[in-house]
């Protein structure tokens, strides 16, 4: 057993799967959880998803070894300073939140001894009742220790996610910032708008999307307040990024305007190629 | 059988798939295949898929009362002006291809008896290797019919697509393009516009794309020579599509540079809603 008690800040999807996965694997004794909705904590008792829960995040970590920030993420700020003096002082703190970046820095100056996480899990998702304890199943979990982290618990954190079976890797919070704000964040977006533009649209058009439509926008169905809080907290690579995809979207539109056969060609070619290269990595 | 002999020009995916199809419900006694590639021609000859080939369209089509056009919609126009004089007086021809729009009306002035079909199938894939004789099933297919089309020919080309256990739906040529320019051209476009993103951008990025990513840039795996085409040929509803598309990211953008956290949630929640209603009507 690596931990005696976990306390779960947010029992949705993420939370309610981690206590699940961390009890299954043995590595959590007894869980705690808190949430703002105590008809859903009580129904993940009542599940055997955790062991007891309170509506005061205080509460919650009490005794707990290790504590784990799953609320949406633009909250971490705000309960880390409302837990910050209840937390036992031997306590790990971590967090499962899709922004690393500037916020670790932040959390890791108010609890002890926080360590960043991000397990790429979850899709689109959400709520306890989506919960499996197999989420994170051979998914890659980035951690983001920073010089000021605590090795020990760097170390434990580590190897709680190696003995979820993810597969764990160790990046600067903020070039995980960069690379997820191209690789995730925008991706969301661009779902999000493309559904908005159908919805903009006519009625007519909705009932003949098909597969790709579909694949394209699956992401467009992830929680909202979730990448709002995204967007606010990556907000200058998201920036970015939005800006490098105007620019290739400009580029096709102008040579779509100028029925530039063989430039569009090249264009999609590239593309596919990059794309290929994808399913050959992963 | 509906057809004694069927020419299909262009054996790629869809015209292979096509030929299997047929073979399978019976519908074509013998299929005759026209395509640039003899090496292509001759595998599939050698795989049944298709009976015989010539490197001449004007051959392929002698003695057929049934011809396809399925190369690529971009040369559509010039094969059939290079088939007209040798298309057997009594045949009916037809296509599988994603535009239809001003195309239709042109090809019926050139061919005698030409109706347009647009099956919604073929995905990301391409070639006469991946070709199979259930490529057709249950899926969705266009047929458009104009006050020009011969009505016994739109009747057989129904037929033909039913015997294939594809659902089958009339719409004017015109509003197909204006439809599929939303729900297809434009997801395709932006496919391949976030894949050229990650290209450009550094390489440590491509790692990390997972299953978000991947989903969202599907389609950037099709034939860059198909979407080509269809570019060219749905340029203006393409460019209305791509216009109202930034308009809805431009929102987003000014929404996350003013950390309007409120009204970004609430586009989300409008994508979302969107995107649910598809799930509930496919």
């Amino acid at each position: 057993m690596f931990f005696e008690k976990t306390a779960i800040l947010g029992v949705g999807l993420l939370g309610a799967s981690l206590a699940l996965a961390l009890k299954k694997k043995g590595v959590s004794r007894s869980i705690s959880g808190f949430g703002r909705t105590e008809e859903n904590l009580r129904r993940a008792v009542g599940k055997g998803i955790i062991d007891s829960y309170s509506l005061d995040p205080r509460e919650a970590v009490k005794g707990a070894d290790l504590v784990v920030l799953a609320t949406p993420v633009g909250s971490f700020t705000q309960t880390a300073h409302i837990i910050k003096d209840s937390v036992d002082k031997d306590s790990i703190q971590t967090d499962v939140g899709s922004v690393k970046g500037a916020l670790v820095y932040e959390l890791e100056s108010i609890l002890p001894r926080f360590v960043g996480a991000h397990p790429i899990s979850g899709g689109e998702r959400s709520g306890a009742d989506n919960a499996t304890d197999g989420l994170f199943d051979g998914v890659r979990c980035i951690i983001t220790g920073t010089p000021r982290t605590d090795s020990r618990a760097l170390d434990r954190i580590e190897g709680l996610w190696r003995a979820l079976g993810a597969k764990v890797e160790l990046m600067d919070p903020d070039l995980h910032d960069r690379v997820y704000a191209f690789v995730s964040h925008l991706p969301h977006i661009l779902a999000y708008c493309l559904a908005n533009t159908l919805d903009t649209a006519d009625g007519e058009q909705i009932k003949f999307a098909g597969q790709g439509f579909k694949d394209t926008t699956r992401i467009a169905l992830s929680s909202p307040e979730l990448w709002r809080d995204v967007c606010s907290l990556n907000r200058n690579n998201l920036l970015d990024s939005i800006k490098e995809f105007r620019k290739e979207l400009e580029k096709i539109e102008a040579l779509i305007r100028q029925n530039d056969m063989a430039g569009l060609e090249a264009e999609f070619t590239r593309a596919r190629s990059l794309r290929k290269r994808i399913d050959q990595k992963n």
